[in-house]
Order: structure tokens, then sequence, then C-alpha cells
């Protein structure tokens, strides 16, 4: 809901963000509807969802001003009038009262109105918790769900759905969803269509256990879903599962809770007690900004050159100056000579370096663009790669940052010696 | 169009940027489907959109595979038989050709398919053009309009939209829609609320050209749209407008084509054929990825330090180490030092500098989450600031780095003098 997202003013991530999260749980999401912030529109938008749906879940427009409309729109809809929750109202008060304002708004009492017979879902993040109202005939077979109002601030939404929505679908779909389990395998470095054919023959038939595949720019997730099996089971299967693809995945895969390779590297470096630093030309600080994205990255990360200038090369990591000139700057010499230095620099024990043509200018018959070369440097030996990645400057820039930290990791695993490379750029 | 933006594969970026290019000229989006790639599913969200609208734009499902079903729904809704476009089929024979491919892939001849009387709208990027079909019926008044297709990639997407669709609203709307014209002017460091509430008295009453806020983190656009006047007219409106608005503008105020403030800040670097360096600290690198982010970028930007550590502070920057036990490595004097080091090391004219607590641990009393130092060094003078930036991790060092970049605008200008700050950091 929310004209914002009509006029672009706000880029829609909740929704990809519900998307995944339901998709995860065994309910792809099977309509979208985005509307302005008008009561007809939301109750027509909202009506006819609940006829192709059994579950709703509707972001934006619970807050105080006037422009929110969800709360009246929805009420109305269904029949349920409004009416103050004092355990609501306290709630807010004391939120404002803890910032040290004694008088609770007028308009911040509208928060406070809660449609008959609703469900509150608690948000720890702000005024508004979310709302499940019940609907026994929603559904295009009319076999009855509901309808979920959630606030549109992203870190609110995602809290309260984490929070409260396990349950809530438990409760509304109880013994009627086959229990559904799903499991995640993280892969960089491999695209899709390769990946695809290499687990051809190792993935399971018709069954219970299913699996997906998710590209992105930076990898591929895989992901497993168990439908029907108890929890128990359900790991068995994807252990049974996992084996057989394990050995296939193993030059591209990585754990990491999140998705984020960096979450990877980053407890690599930390359960070795080895700390990063990092030499960047065409990226441009993008690997640096990364590693420094998670909280506590100061333990891991000692810092970074930027040496976008060949004299920042030679000057600050120590890079011979014959070098540049015999192999240039985007060369596996290069590279290697600034991983070193960077790691001596810093005192590091570990250096990554990247150095290539981003494009859209600078490219040449043997350099085109997209060409980076990147290297590795732990203790005395270094891994280094040269290779084409596709796309325009910031996805080159993107990619090749992402293949960096891939052969980190493999280096620190002790995997790089072993691995193949994929020599197309990934996914 | 697509299953991977139900199931959040992929947000949904073209819906805003579609939103944000339509409402600029004064075509506000008034409802958006999103629907799974389906025959009967997208007709039904086409033929509900021609009952809304008389503009229906559509992007996604017009490559060559199965679940590209775009073209076949809307041609079997609107009637209007596939045959296949010779001069289609050439260009995509050609671009096949100029990768080394002679035989065109038989799936990729679906592309060729145009509705029967459609427009092609050329697509620079890819190979399937846009596709722009007149429905007389179309919007609630039944007084006529159409839909427009156009492929899911982004860059295919606004290439075709920018090149082919200012002439097509033209003809299909001529003489109808009164003349719309506008212009941005782009601001940052100052909160909408603050911004609006200075402007008040020097907005435009009722009349042809109204001013709308386009608050987002890393500022406000004020948009000036004219209605009913010709491009003349509109310029000169706009010029007396602006020439109010500018005094109370001025210490925020910058001028960048595509609205990004790295934009101003290179232009006002190369004006003056300075070269910038960064040293950085709790930004990670943000500041240089970004300033590097643009084509061209080496010749103002030589490069940075990510300095993280205090050692790196110490070695790579030079700041003094009783500086940082005496005041801390988040302090003005740090930041001063740290601005001062990086234009020594990298022989710049102009640095920048940011050190802060971007959390969520590491605050304390007297430099809570949040604090930020930084500074410009150009020639033998400085500017530090100190700010608390609201938010998040991320948002706190997004915040930040556009402070610093507004800062460095200013002192290239020559206005950090006279300029106020906001101290609360920003809208």
């Amino acid at each position: 809901m929310g004209d914002e997202l009509l006029l672009g003013a706000t880029t829609d991530t909740n929704a990809a963000w519900l998307g995944r999260w339901l998709a995860a749980r065994g309910l792809p999401v099977v309509r979208r509807w985005t509307v302005p912030d008008q009561e007809a529109a939301i109750g027509a938008a909202v009506s006819a969802a609940l006829d192709q749906a059994r579950l709703v879940v509707v972001t934006g427009g619970l807050g105080p001003t006037p422009d929110d409309r969800t709360r009246d729109a929805v009420a109305a809809l269904l029949g349920r009038p409004l009416a103050e929750d004092p355990t609501v109202l306290e709630a807010i008060a004391r939120r404002f009262r803890d910032r040290g304002i004694d008088e609770l708004p007028e308009p911040n009492r509208r928060v406070a109105q809660v449609p008959h017979s609703a469900r509150l879902l608690a948000n720890p993040h702000g005024t508004a918790p979310g709302l499940a109202l019940e609907v026994p005939g929603a559904g295009p077979e009319r076999r009855g769900g509901g309808v979920v109002l959630l606030p549109g601030v992203p870190r609110e939404m995602t809290a309260i759905v984490e929070g409260g929505l396990p349950e809530l679908l438990a409760d509304w779909f109880a013994g009627e969803r086959p229990p559904i389990h799903t499991r995640t395998l993280h892969t960089t470095g491999i695209p899709e269509s390769l990946l695809a054919h290499r687990l051809a023959d190792h993935l399971p038939g018709a069954g219970p256990i299913q699996v997906a595949f998710l590209p992105d720019r930076r990898g591929v997730d895989l992901r497993l879903t168990a439908t029907g099996l108890d929890a128990d089971e359900a790991r068995c299967g994807f252990d049974e599962v996992e084996a057989r693809l394990a050995p296939v995945l193993e030059p591209w895969r990585f754990q990491a809770e999140g998705g984020d390779l960096v979450e990877a590297v980053s407890e690599a470096l930390l359960a070795r007690d080895l700390r990063l630093a990092a030499a960047e030309s065409c990226t441009g600080g993008l690997l640096a900004q990364r590693m420094t994205s998670r909280p506590g990255s100061s333990r891991l990360f000692l810092g970074g050159v930027v040496a976008y200038a060949n004299e920042a090369k030679v000057e600050l990591l120590g890079v011979d100056s014959a070098l540049l000139e015999r192999h240039g700057a985007v060369s596996e010499e290069v590279a290697k000579a600034m991983a070193r230095g960077v790691c001596r620099r810093f005192g590091a024990e570990v250096g990554v370096s990247l150095t290539g043509v981003a494009g859209p200018g600078g490219g040449s018959v043997e350099k085109p663009v997209g060409t980076v070369c990147y290297a590795v440097v732990r203790g005395g030996s270094v891994q280094v790669r040269r290779e084409r990645f596709p796309g325009d400057r910031e996805e080159v820039r993107d990619r090749s940052t992402q293949a960096a930290l891939a052969l980190i990791l493999r280096v620190l695993e002790g995997r790089s010696e072993s691995s193949e490379v994929a020599t197309d750029g990934g996914p």
C-alpha cells in the first residue's frame, strides 16, 4: 500500500523479502497488488486478493498520519469495527515517554485502533503492532484463511513476521498444510546452467524432497524442500541428498546463514584468528566496504588501500614500477604484488587484491572490458586468477569482488589447489 | 510479470524507476499488478489495468524462453494475431552473428513475433524490441490509449523508455494532455520537514507551477511541475520560482543531472583540475566506492585508505598516536589528521576523511552510535564536522558518506564558511 511505491519514491524491498520468506515455507506468493493510499482502492485489492489466495499479507498504511488508510479499509471490508485497545495504547505511550514525550500526540492514538477480534502481532521496533484477521471464506475454494496487516517500515515488518507469523500460520492452517521444511546450500562462481548440468545425475527424482535453483548475480542457491515429512525425517532426507550433491558442489560451495559470502569469509578468518587487508583498484573499495558491512568486522579486517592511480600502487603498496611498465596495471603479476604489498603494509596475515578494466572505456583487444586479475596471499604463498566478467561497470565490479571473496575462502579452507574455476565469470 | 518477482528472487526496481519516470512527466501510476508467468494471469491483469488507466506499461516476459508469456497473452487479449517480423528477425540474427553464432537458435526466433499493427520501440541493448499497441477503448472513461510491452532487463527497459516513449505519448495523446514540463532541484543535508518550513513563504501559490518534495535518505529533491504552459513559458516560470527559492536552498543545494551528489563532486573537481583522496574508517570504503562508480573517475580520484585499525591510521596516514590516545579515534582532531595524511600520501590536492561509530556496538555516552567526525582538506585549510546520524549500521555509513561528499562540494565551491549545517543528520 502506498503512493510512494507507485510514484517510485520508494523501491518495494518488502515485497521481495516477503516473497522469499513465504516461498521458503512452502507458501509461494501468487499475485501482488500495489495500490494508492485510498480506502476504496485498498479494500478492492484486499477483496480481489482474498478471491485468489487463503493468506493475504498487506504492508504499509498502519501509521498515525492521515494517508495511513489500511486499518480502516480492511476493517470496513471485513465488517470488523475498530476500537481503541488499551494495551496497545499504553505500549505506544510508554514508547513516547521513553523518548521524553509525556503527552501522546493525538494522531498517534489512531495506531491503537484495533479491528474487532484481531490478533495482535508484537512489533519490537515500532508503535504499530501487526494485525491478523481470520477470514472464514478466504481463497479460491472458500476454505478459509485470513489477512495479516503489517507496517511498511522494513525493519518493523520483518521483525513482526519472524516473531509472529510461524505460530499464526500453524494455528490458521493447523493439520491442513503438509509440514514444509527447507534447507539452503550456497554456491558462487559457477553459472546456473553449468551447475544444473553437473548436478543432473545427482538430483533426487520424484519424491518428498525437491531441489530448486535460485540464481542471482553473486551465485546460485540450491533450495531443498521437503513436503509431508516431519522434522526428523526431513533432516535425514536433506542429509542424504546433500551427501550426494556435496562432492559436485565442493569447489563452489560456502556456508552462510544469511547467504552472504562475506559472512563465510569473516567466520573463516575468525576461526583461524587471521586478519585480512585489501588492495583494490577497479573495485574502488567495494570489497573493503562489504567486509566492513557486518558488525564486529574490526576483529578480522585491518583495512585497505584503494590504489586507483599507478603511483598509489607504487607508493602505498610497494608495487615495483618496472612490473607495472612490463605487464600493465591489469596483470597477474601486479595483482600478486598488490596483495603482498597490502599484507606488509597492514601487518595482515591474509591479503587480497583486485585490478581490472571495469569499463565502459579502457578496454583493449588483449584486455577487454571486464578483465580482472585478483590475488590472495596467505603466509608465503599466493593464488592469482584472471577472469573476464560480463556486464556493465557496476556488474563487473560486483562480480569480481564476489570472485575475490570466494578465492579468499578457498585459500583459507585449503581448497585452492584442487578447485576448478569458472572462466566465464560466474552465474 | 514474472514468478521471480513474486518469489522474491528479484527485487522489482523497474517499477520504482518507471514510477518516477512517468510521474515526472505528469503521468502518476495509479495501480500496479505483479503476476506469475501464466497467460491467463497476464491477460487478466492487463485487462484490469485497461479498466483503470489509459496507459498500461508491462515489463518482463518478452524473451525467448517458454516462461516468457507476455507477448502471447496480450496478443490474445487484444485480438492481434502474431506474425514474424523480418526486420526484427534480421536484427536478432545480426546480434548473434556479431557474437560469432551464425545460426539463430530456434527459441530466439520467437522474439521476432510481433502482434498485428504493433509499433516497434528500438532496444539498443537486447534482441526484444518494445511493442506498443493502441487500444481505442482504454481507460475508465473509455477515451482510448494503449499498452506498451517492455523487456524486464532494467538496462533494456530504461533505454527503450528514454528513447521511444516521449514520442509515443505525444502521438497517442496528441493535443489532449496539457503539456507538462518539469525541473528538479537537488538538496542534501537538510531534513524534509525543516526544508519545507524554511521554504514555506517562498513557494508558489495556486497556479500553473507546483513544487513537490521528494525525500530519500540521501537528500530531498524539489520537483517543479508546470502544467499547461509551453516550453518557453515553463522555462521562464521555473526560472522565476527558482530565483525565489535559491537563497534559502543555497547551503544544501547541488547540481547533478542524475541526482547523485557524486556527480556534482566529480564535476567540481574536474572543473578545478583537482584530485581527491579519501581516508575512511567507519564507512569502510563506501566513499571511495561511490567516487569510483562513474566512468572516468581515475582523472579525479587518486585513491584511498580504509584505515579500520588504529595502527593503520598511524602507519598509513601518519596520524600521531598521541592524538589517538588523547582524543580517541572518533574525534575532530583525528579526522583532520586523517584527511591531511591521505592528501600527503597520494599527493592529492583535496583530502576527505571519515571516522565514527557505525554501530550497533561501540557507542558510549559521549560518543553514541551514529557519531561520525569527517573532515575535508584543501591546500592549507581544513573543515571538520561532527554529527550524529540516525539509523542502523548501513544507514549511518550511507548518511555520513553523503554528508562528507556534501562538505567536499561546499569546500570546492567556497561555500563552507557561510553555510549552515544540519546537526540532526539530514533527512
